[in-house]
């Protein structure tokens, strides 16, 4: 048996969760905030139990050295020689990283290089990776690509109808993001199916806080919503998703914005909470929507559910068909009333859903009747454990 | 028997037609071009010949006045009496118009203050309506409205996912754009499908150097894939289309350009030129890809018909389904090879199309087999009649 590490770390804050392999059982898991500051909070699970701790961690290095220490202490484990491996989430793996990798000098200077593409979250998961590799410099550490499932897209769905130089010089690109989530409830749905994956279409609807649409054929992604960045797309809690670009120097002009102020605006201010005024949580605009009839949270739900509705044809027309839709993280889990939107007029494609089998939620179900030539899936994501089994394949 | 005129100007020209209705027959066209400058370019159809002359025309309204001139003086008309009304083509009405309109002073200002939201177009527009009405001041103008054909989407539809008070204060919204020639193919499809529009599902394609698609419901615009100005949506001559918004900031920092300069880019250098460095015409790009085997060329092509075929997917989605399709505009009425590339992949939708019928060019077809449950349709725009039908409608 062996005990893996999955780590996420972002720029102040570590979420780890400690995985034995290969029976995929969670032992602890937890998360550490406020990192460089005086009240930093350490909050793990310890026999199930919730135990927080609030104590000054000055940098990420000092955070993984707490970390280990309360793991012996709690006796969670009994050494440290017994984590065989750590596996870390990395958002940006440009088009270096078709796979996760283990983590050497030279992969850990390209994870640093690719900050231009993803500034804030890639420079963070190179801080984690460095703080690790410090205090466990003999345990292999596997970086895991939120972009890398989606390099299999043809250059047709990934090149933007731009000068063409631009994608040579600067990168400039659809590279999509939330792979890790897409490629796990693939699997998984080809195994709840029964059917080999190489012989399946499936659209993937990731649906948390961000949210993209993924078109899967053959166990591929040939096409995602999220672009360039993590801003594109359909509608999410606080970013718009795709608008008219021409708008950018048209909200410059009328506010006198810089365009990174605007950029600012598109991705904190706008998507759900931009549009209802009320919150960027889906759940508070759905009491706002049904129990104060609040006209501009039920426009929020409306434009929320439709342009994804929009994503699925879209994506069916691209794969000339589809054989199952899949629903998870967050909200695809969770609402069955937004599943209920999106699924609502897909019928003239096969798509039959049950409306009591949709009353579920957060456990992997079928929602569609025994009829239906598509089916529909619920899958709870498992990015964690995606991780984990990556830094088993790699590092064996 | 009326003789309308329908005019569409631009800052340094304009484009005639005129009609004797209510039979609809053209009895002459042509273009200015090169107004205000030394050599400005005269044509028009005589008798079925085009006849040029080049001359000094240093504004709109001497324009005006040497086109009535000529139109005299060849006879095409025996006296300037016979002009019952002019219809204009102006690009942007906002929200203010639903329909064309009669032109007076009030409209005329109505242009002019929508200029902030299509500046080019705008102006030139009110400057063809100016011209005409110091020159024929008894004669109705009626002003036809590229997008108000599309004022019937729902706000669901047009409203982008940014703060709510963007659209309050500063009008950001979707628009759309092309909206005579999605009314009237849209009309001419329900004529040609024997049906009332009412009960009709339709997706129409206008595909000229500037392309569009819109979801019609009932003869009710209800989606369409430009936005707020007509660079959003497919991939067009030289413009981008959607991209990842976020591109706009990157570029900027990336080339030293303003966000004005980039918005230049993705209008003017995008688009097919952009990918294939060959040509904004998708007939040089077609011959680069098969003759020369030029690889860029053939991705243009690919992307271009790609993003198409997206969108129908996406409105048969928005609509539940759909009961024809339609292609118009230069690209759309004559390349049977990019018809075929957005057809194909369609059949788990209804949409059986015959690549025999699919060879015509230019005319009113159905280019679907007989059994296919979803028609498909060319059928040649004709936004000029369109422009002359209103002139007689409102002035009657």
């Amino acid at each position: 048996m062996a005990k893996i590490m999955a780590i996420n770390a972002g720029s102040s804050s570590l979420k780890f969760q400690l995985f034995e392999m290969p029976n995929e059982s969670v032992i602890t898991k937890g998360l550490i905030e406020r990192i460089g500051l005086n009240d930093a909070l350490f909050s793990i699970t310890v026999n199930g139990d919730r135990v927080k701790e609030i104590t000054d961690i000055p940098n990420h290095e000092i955070a993984v050295q707490f970390l280990l220490k309360k793991l012996t202490e709690t006796g969670i484990i009994r050494s440290l020689d017994e984590i065989e491996g750590v596996g870390h989430r990395v958002v940006h793996g440009g088009e270096i990283f078709n796979d996760s990798a283990v983590v050497n000098d030279q992969v850990l200077a390209q994870i640093e290089d690719l900050a231009e593409l993803a500034p804030l979250h890639n420079r963070a998961n190179a801080t984690g990776i460095r703080a690790f590799r410090a205090v466990l410099p003999d345990v292999v550490q596997v970086a895991v690509f939120d972009t890398a499932f989606h390099q299999t897209m043809p250059e047709s769905a990934f090149l933007y109808s731009l000068p063409y130089a631009y994608y040579e010089k600067y990168r400039i690109r659809k590279y999509g993001f939330h792979g890790t989530s897409h490629k796990y409830v693939a699997m998984r749905a080809a195994e709840l199916l029964g059917r080999p994956i190489e012989q399946l279409r499936l659209i993937s609807c990731h649906l948390g806080n961000g949210a993209s649409i993924a078109a899967i054929q053959g166990g591929r992604s040939i096409d995602t919503s999220m672009g360039f960045t993590p801003l594109a797309g359909v509608t999410m809690g606080t970013r718009s998703g795709n608008i008219d670009p021409a708008l950018i120097p048209f909200i410059m002009e009328k506010t006198g914005k810089t365009a990174e102020e605007v950029l600012e605006v598109l991705n904190k201010e706008s998507g759900l909470l931009g549009i209802s005024g009320v919150s960027s949580d889906l759940r508070d605009i759905q009491v706002a929507a049904e129990l104060e009839r609040n006209k501009r949270a039920e426009l929020a739900l409306d434009i929320f559910a439709s342009r994804i509705h929009k994503y699925i044809g879209s994506y069916a027309a691209k794969m000339a068909g589809v054989d199952a839709i899949i629903f998870t993280a967050g909200i695809g889990e969770n609402s069955d009333a937004i599943r209920a939107r999106i699924l609502t007029g897909l019928e003239f494609m096969g798509i039959y859903w049950d409306p009591t089998l949709n009353q579920i939620r957060g456990t992997e179900a079928f929602i569609n009747y025994p009829h239906s030539p598509v089916k529909v899936l619920v899958i709870p994501t498992n990015e964690e454990l995606m991780i984990a089994r990556d830094v088993v394949r790699l590092s064996s």
